[in-house]
């Protein structure tokens, strides 16, 4: 796909004055900027969360992000989600099945009259890594195949391209095909949104990889884990803690993918360490 | 400085095994990864939140934290900081003084029964900003400045040449120079790791500006206007929330600070649109 041929979504960037600086001289100018507008999230009408984010797929990003943190085990347990707009931010309340909200308020009650911060509603050491279910020995995967999908993620970019401020991710099938792409101005964002869009979608997300634009950092990888996706590709390297979580639940890690050049931090089997066809 | 003159701290970087891959063709290799590890924070005994940090210069990531976040009001209401290490992370305890010990309870109560997410402890979109105070006109700066300020920021960026994964924020003075500079996982972090060193040093932070490897998001903006400081620069580009509360705070935002450009997105009145000593 030829990114010319990809129209900006409506709502995902602004025009503004700007003072331009170039080689120390300043003059006056335009500037796109992407749209940044909190976004709450509700659950059965109890307020959950807050982020920051990118309007647009709404539906896509509360659909992943309430797989992503667990709440639902599977898309059946969502009813429907509404979007309510206000000059403040955006609400989407989201409709969930009793046992959904069961789990909800049974993990809430764990931290009753606490506030939580940083890792979504978590505010102990204890509640930072949890069980993910094992993820499936997958395709064959090419490092080849890793190549071409940032490659198409790269050339999909509609709102990075006129703003510079966004993170996009994509799913891939094996052979590299970038068939379904997110962004936001949170990278964390543009990655549930994917994981809801995946969901919503009849693709099987264990068959391919997902690429992100952004660092493999812990919850990186704990969202594609928890997807069941087997390999995460990522522009730029990993941490310690995502290293460690990548190796312990078998997720094949990539880092630095840039060209033809990439870093496997974990399980390098499922590349074979090899190119395509070979 | 040079930065071969600066040591790698301890604890902020690992080296790992890894498989290379080079032009399609792999190789084993060893390669640096940062460290990322959960860092909770309790005030007076109550858990309060958990981060993911990298484990440097905690005692300036405790107090600026607790000031980015309005917890404190002045370093003066932060009696001490341990560290406790565990296998699952480290714990950090404030002791702070009883009227922000209030504060704290205060708040916490308008979201007794929730979660947090996202933003630290926000739950609602009434929550999302807060008042913050009149910035300071503060010193003549230049865009000669910004641009020397983000040049020595990138070449005190010691953690992040050996592991490309972290960010860095840097306070300068008001000729440029990058006086305190702080790397972390988390741009978040970084930012409020330099805040905490600000408030513990003999500087006054309204006499310079502070420059950013990241975007400018809203949360960097706020960060920067509840610390005093005048202009924050960023490598990258503005989001529309940060833009608009910039202009609201009479904070001067800068993004794309490359070489010799930049776009200065409010109050350019700080940098009279011309070269240094023009």
């Amino acid at each position: 796909m030829n990114l010319s041929d990809v129209p900006l979504r409506p709502g995902s960037a602004e025009l503004l004055p700007v003072r331009g600086v170039r080689a120390l001289q300043a003059f006056d100018n335009r500037d796109w900027v992407a749209v940044e507008v909190p976004v709450a999230l509700e659950f059965n009408g109890i307020a959950h969360a807050v982020m920051l984010a990118t309007p647009t797929d709404l539906a896509d990003f509360a659909l992943g992000f309430a797989l992503s943190e667990g709440i639902l085990l599977g898309r059946g347990e969502l009813y429907g989600v509404e979007e309510a707009y206000a000059p403040e931010g955006i609400t989407l309340t989201l409709e969930v099945a009793s046992a959904a909200f069961a789990r909800l308020k049974a993990r809430r009650r764990t931290m009753a009259g606490r506030t939580g911060c940083g890792l979504c509603g978590t505010e102990s050491l204890a509640h930072v890594t949890r069980a993910l279910p094992p993820l499936p020995e997958g395709p064959a995967l090419s490092t080849r195949a890793v190549a071409r999908g940032m490659r198409e993620l790269a050339s999909m970019q509609v709102l990075q391209k006129v703003t510079g401020a966004v993170h996009a991710a994509a799913w891939c099938s094996a052979e590299g095909e970038a068939l379904l792409v997110r962004e936001d101005v949170g990278r964390h964002n543009a990655l549930d949104k994917l994981v809801g869009a995946l969901a919503r979608s009849s693709v099987d997300a264990s068959t391919g990889f997902i690429a992100v634009t952004s660092r493999a950092s812990f919850e990186m990888v704990q969202k594609t884990v928890a997807a069941g996706v087997p390999l995460l590709a990522a522009v730029s390297a990993s941490t310690s803690l995502a290293t460690a979580i990548a190796e312990d639940t078998g997720l094949t890690l990539a880092g630095f993918v840039r060209g033809d050049d990439l870093v496997i931090y974990t399980h390098p089997w499922r590349l074979n360490g090899l190119p395509a066809n070979a």
